[in-house]
C-alpha cells in the first residue's frame, strides 16, 4: 500500500474558485460528517493458490450517528450525468428523498457484499432494523478492474465494518485509499478526493467527496489550464470509460428537491476538469443535508421544517461546482504510482511539470493553508 | 414448505381481459424465457443456537442463455409507480437501456448477497466478466419481514445458483415459492404470480411475472368485483406498505424507450386489483425484449435493428395491463396458508367465497384451459 | 350548445370508493379553488366565408386570487402516464415545484393563444409581471379535432378572460362545457368531470378535475362493471388516441415532492375505468396545494413550512384515485349528444342501460346526495 | 438594430477544443438544417401612444422541409440542467422521442404567440395538420425583460413566418439578432451563438445553437482563462438569473435515447464557460438527428433503422461539449452594445482586452479560418 502524496494542491498554490474552504477543505468540514476507509491491498497467486491481486477497498461517508439514521433519516437527492454505474438506494431516494444508512463506496463487483455487510451493520447499530423496518443501504461503485482483480470477491464484511467504525472527522485521506485504491483518473492514478466551501451568507458548509475514476488524459484541465495537452501518462488504457461517484454534504437545511439540484451541479465541476461524461462512465451523485433531519413520529400527522429559500440557493450551487472541481484535482495530486494486476502501473500525476504549466498560464497563487 | 393450490383462476372461470393467453399463461410463454425458484424455509431457534425462522427465497427470470447476455444484452426499460424499494441496475438501464444478467427477485435485506452471488454466476457463465468488463446484476426485492426473520442472512449463494440453474420454461410455480415465500398480498398470502397474453397482429407474446406483496385487504378487486368489501383475512397487519416488483418479457422487437412504456403499464394492472400505490410500497417494474438483442461488435460503428412501430404499441400496452392484473389474482389463488415467525399465520385467499362473489356479479365464465 | 345532463352518478346510486365526498363533490370543495368555463360553439361556413364549426373552449382552474400567485406561488408537482400531449410550465414545475398562474385547459392547437392571453391576464392582475419577473402560464390540452375544426384558431383572448373572470366556487359544470366541449371519452361524449374526497384524519379535502378525452369504448368500466362489453356507441372513431389532462387540488399542506406523488395517482383512477394509456394519449397530471404557500421575501434566507408527514400520505393517495375514477364517470354522465364538424355526432352515454348493468352486478346503492 | 461584430473568435485565434469545425462552424453545417431570424426592434412611447421599447425577436431552427415533418418526424431528445424556463413539446419529446415542427426560440412571454403562429404555419405547410392530426410546436424561451418591454406582445405572427421562411443554410447571424436581440450573457450583451464539429470516424457533423442569456460576469471563462476575474461590464444587473436554450443537430443517425444523452452534454460546455446553472435559469436543451427519420406508414407494423452504436457515442459527446462551449464565446463576441428600455445599455464584450488575457495565458493560436 502506497502513501498519499503531499502537499495538497491548494498548499501548492492552486486555488480553484472563489469561495473560502472549510478548515480541512474536506467533506468532514460539515459538522457531524465522518469518513472512513478500508483499503484492500493483496498480492497473492491466482486461485486456487490465493486470491490474486487486490487493489480495492471501501469508503464510508457517515452523515450522522448510524444508530439514529432510521428513526431520523437524512434528506437526500440524487442526480445522474451518465448512468453507466450503480448507486443502490437511488429508487428510494427519488421517492422518499432520504437516506437511512451511511453512504458506502466500493468496486463495481463488490457492491453486493458491501450492501450485505451494510445491512448487518444497520441491524447491529439499530436493533429495530429488520424487525419493524427494513433498510436499503446506499452503495456506489466505480470499476477498478484495470488494476484490481475484480473477478473475485476481494472485500469482506470486516472491511466494511472497519470503514464504518474507523470513520472520523478532520482530515480525509485521499488518492489511492479505500474505495479509491485501484481507480484511474485522466489516465493518472486517481481515487478519493474531497474539498469543501463555506457559504457565509447562509452560515453553511458544503463538502464534496468523489470516487474519481474517469476521463481521457488529453482532456485534463486544472483550474482551466489544459494540462493534458502536454502531460501524458502513456498508459495503454484503451477505454476512457470509468466513473465518478460523487457525494455532497451540507449543513444548510435543504429538502429533497433542493438536494437533487445540488447533486446535479457536481457534473459541472467535473466538466471544468475535462469530463465529457463518456458512454461507459457512471457519473452518479448524491447530496444530503444534516441540517433538516425530521424524526419519524408515528403519532404525528404533520411536521414543521425550516429550509433555505430557493432564491438563496445560488451560492450553494457555486460551492458544489467549486468543491467538485477541486476534489478531482485533490484526488490526482494525492495518489502515488500504483502497480496492480498483470504488472500494470498507473503513475501519479507528476506535480512539478503540472505546477510549471499552471505557473506559465498565470494560475498559480502564492500557496496557502486551507481555512 | 407448503404446496401451491390449484386450479388456477382461469381454470375456475375467472377470465380477466380480452386477449388470449399463451400456452402456459406465464412469462415463460415468451420463447427463451425461463424461471427458477429457490425457496428458503427454515424453522430454527434464534441465534446463536440457530438461524431463526426463514420464509424467503430467490426467483430468477432468465431472458436468454446467461453466457450470452454480456456480449449480446437484452434491451430493457424500467418504470416506477412508487419507489419505496430497490431494483439494482436501474440507473444503468435508464442510461444504456439494456440488461446483462438474469433478473433476480428476493427479500429486501438479502439483495446484497443475491447481487454478490449473481456476480459470481456471471463470471462463471462468461469468463470475460470482471476482466474485460464488469456487470451490474439486476436484483429486485420486496419486504417479507412480517413472516420471515429478515434481520439475518437467510439466502445463500447456493440458493441463487439453484434458482438460476433450475430455471425452466413451461409452467411456473406461483404463490409461496422462491422470492414469494414470505410475501403478503391484500392481507392474504401472496408471492409469485404470472400471466401472459398473445398479440396476434404482431405475432408476439407478452408475459408478466410479479413478486406481489402489497395492498389493503378491503381494497381487493378481482375482475372488477370488490371482493375485499366482503372477504376479510383479519390478520393484524397494521401497515399496508408492501411492494410489487414486476417483470415484463416480450419477444416483440422493442427498443428501450418502448420497453419503458410497457413497464409503465404494469401499474395500471395493479390499480385494477385495488392498489393505490401506498407510501411504503415499492412498485418497480422492468420490461425486456428478447426480440431485439444486438451483438456488441467493437469493430462496427453502426447497427441495424427492426422494431415495432410506436403507432402499433397499443395492443402490447393492453397485454401488459391484462397480464399484470391477472398475475395478481394468480398469486393470490396459488398461495396457501403460511405460518412464519412469531407464530404469525397469513391465510390463503379462500377460493369458494371469492368464486361466489364473482358469480353473483356475473363475472364467472364456464372455466377454461389456458391457451 | 347543449345542456348538461342530470342527475350526477352518485345521485343515481353509483358510489365509487370508500371516502366521503366534499359538499359539491367537485374540485371547488377545496377552499379557495374556483373553476370557470368559456364554451366556444360556432356553426359557420368554412373560410373565407366563416370560421367553420367550433366545438371547443377554455376551462380555468384558479388555485387562489390570481393577483397573489407570483408573490406567493402555489406548490405543485406533475406526473405523466403517457406523454403524447402538452402541459406548458411542466419543466418549471419540475424544477421549482410551484405554479404562478391559474391552470388553463383547452384544445391542442389553441394552447398558444391561451398561453398568450394568460400572460396578458397575469400582467393585468399583477403589474409587476413582465417588469420584475416573467411568468410561464400553465396550459394543458386535449385534442378535440374529431368534432371541432382545429385547423383554425377558435378561441380568443376574451374567452380566456371569460373563463378566468367567471370562475366560481360551488358546483362545477361538467361534460360538454369549456375545454370539454368537443372531447370524446370511451367513444361516448366526454369532457369535463370532477369529484372530491374528504380525508378527515388530516382535516383535508382532495379534488380532481379532468379534461377527459380518451379510451376504447369496449374497455369502459364503471365501478368495476364492464359496461363497455355491452354498451357500444358505434361511432366510427378509428383511433383510440385521446388524452386526459388531470388537475388535483388539495388544502392539505404538501411540498412539491409529495404533490408529484399525488399527481402520479390520477392514472390509477383512470386505469380502473379501463384506460391502458394509449400511445397517442396525453395522460398528464398536475397537483397543487393551497395549504402550503410561501410568500417570496427577498430579504429572508430561510423559510419555515408545515407539511403532512410522508407516512400519512396514504389516505390522500386513495382520495386521488377515487376522485379520478369518479370524475371520469361524472364526465360521461353529464355530457349529452353533441354534433360537430362534418356532421359527426358523438352520443352521450345512455344512463338507463348503464344503470341496469350496474344493478345487475350489485353495484347500485340507494342513491344519495353528495356531502 | 445593431450590426454583428466581426471577426469570429476562431478567426481571432481562439480555438476551443480539439475537433475540427464544419465549413461554417454553425448548426447549419448539418446538411438540411436551416436557421432564420426575425428581429423585433422598436422604440415607441408606452401604451396607449405606442408599444414601448422592443428588443426581441424569433429564431427558427428548421431540421428539414417543414412540409415533411409530420409524415416523417425527426428523432429528438431533451435534457434539463436547470428548469426555470419553458420548452413546449418537452412532454411529447419525452414520450415519443420526436419533433414534428421547426424549433422556435423567443422571449418568455411571447411563447404563446409564437406557438400559435407555429400552428398556423404547420397547417399552411401540411394541410393534413389539424384534420388528421394535431401538432405540438417546439418553442423555447429566455427572459429578455431587462432590455425589452416584455409586458406587452412584441412579436407578431408575421415575425414567426419571417423567421421560418427566411431560414437558410450557410453562415448564421449571431449575437443581438432574432430571439437573441435582448439577451444578456455574463453581464455582457449576448444572444445567439452557434458552432459545429466534425466527427470524421462517423462521417458526421454536430452543430449547436444557443440562445444564451445567463451567468455572473465574474465567472466568465474563455477557453479556461478566467476573463471575468478582470473584465467587468459594470451593469447594475442584480439577478444572475437568465437562461440558455440549446439546440443540438446532427446527421449521425441516432435514436431518442441517444439524443437525450447528446442534449445532456450541452450543460458541460456551459460549465466550462463559468455556468453554475443559477436557480433562476432555464438551461434546457433539445437534440435532434436528421439521419434517422422514419416515415409513418399506417399499414406497417415494424420499422428498420440504422443507428450509431452506443459504444461509439463518445466523439459525438465531445463534439457537443466543444461546440456548446464555443457557441457561448461566439455569442459574446458577435453581440455589440445594445441600449434598450429605461435607457439601459448592455455593452458587448470588448475584444481587445479579452484577447490580451487569452494571449497572456498562452491560449491564443495564430488565428484560422473555420473548416
Amino acid at each position: 500500500m502506497e502513501d498519499q502524496r503531499t502537499p495538497r494542491p491548494r498548499e501548492a498554490g492552486i486555488a480553484i474558485g472563489r469561495l473560502p474552504t472549510g478548515p480541512h477543505n474536506a467533506i468532514t468540514d460539515v459538522p457531524g460528517v465522518r469518513v472512513g476507509h478500508a483499503t484492500v491491498w493483496r498480492d497473492e497467486p491466482d486461485p486456487p493458490a490465493g486470491r490474486g491481486v487486490a487493489r480495492t477497498g471501501v469508503t464510508a461517508i457517515v452523515p450522522a450517528d448510524p444508530a439514529t439514521l432510521v428513526a431520523e433519516p437524512v434528506p437526500a437527492g440524487t442526480a445522474v450525468l451518465n448512468g453507466a454505474g450503480e448507486l443502490t438506494g437511488s429508487v428510494q431516494i427519488a421517492e422518499w428523498g432520504l437516506i437511512e444508512t451511511p453512504v458506502y463506496l466500493t468496486s463495481t463487483m463488490q457492491v453486493g457484499r458491501v450492501y450485505d455487510a451494510a445491512c448487518d451493520l444497520a441491524v447491529r447499530d439499530d436493533p429495530t432494523v429488520g424487525d419493524e423496518a427494513v433498510v436499503i443501504p446506499i452503495v456506489g461503485e466505480c470499476d477498478d478492474s484495470w488494476l484490481n482483480d475484480a473477478r473475485r470477491g476481494q472485500v469482506e464484511a470486516r472491511d466494511v465494518a472497519a470503514a464504518l467504525d474507523g470513520a472520523t472527522d478532520g482530515p480525509v485521506a485521499e488518492g489511492a485509499v479505500g474505495a479509491g485504491t485501484g481507480m484511474v483518473l485522466y489516465e493518472w492514478k486517481g481515487g478519493i478526493g474531497t474539498a469543501s466551501r463555506r457559504v457565509e451568507e447562509l452560515d453553511a458548509t458544503v463538502g464534496v467527496l468523489l470516487l474519481a475514476n474517469f476521463g481521457s488524459g488529453r482532456d485534463l484541465r486544472i483550474d482551466g489550464v489544459p494540462i493534458g495537452e502536454t502531460l501524458v501518462s502513456g498508459i495503454p488504457y484503451g477505454d476512457p470509460a470509468g466513473s465518478c461517484l460523487g457525494v455532497v454534504a451540507t449543513d444548510a437545511p435543504l429538502d429533497t428537491a433542493q438536494l437533487r439540484r445540488l447533486a446535479q451541479r457536481v457534473g459541472l465541476g467535473l466538466a471544468r476538469t475535462g469530463s465529457v461524461a463518456h458512454h461507459g462512465s457512471g457519473e452518479i451523485f448524491v447530496a444530503f443535508s444534516t441540517g433538516s433531519r425530521v424524526r419519524r413520529e408515528r403519532g404525528q400527522t404533520h411536521q414543521t421544517r425550516t429550509t433555505v429559500r430557493d432564491e438563496r440557493l445560488d451560492p450553494l450551487f457555486a460551492a458544489v461546482v467549486e468543491a467538485a472541481e477541486e476534489a478531482v484535482v485533490n484526488a490526482l495530486w494525492a495518489a502515488p504510482d500504483v502497480t496492480g494486476r498483470l504488472g500494470r502501473t498507473v503513475p501519479g500525476l507528476p506535480h512539478a511539470p503540472a505546477i510549471e504549466l499552471l505557473r506559465a498560464a498565470g494560475r498559480l497563487s502564492g500557496g496557502s493553508a486551507t481555512g
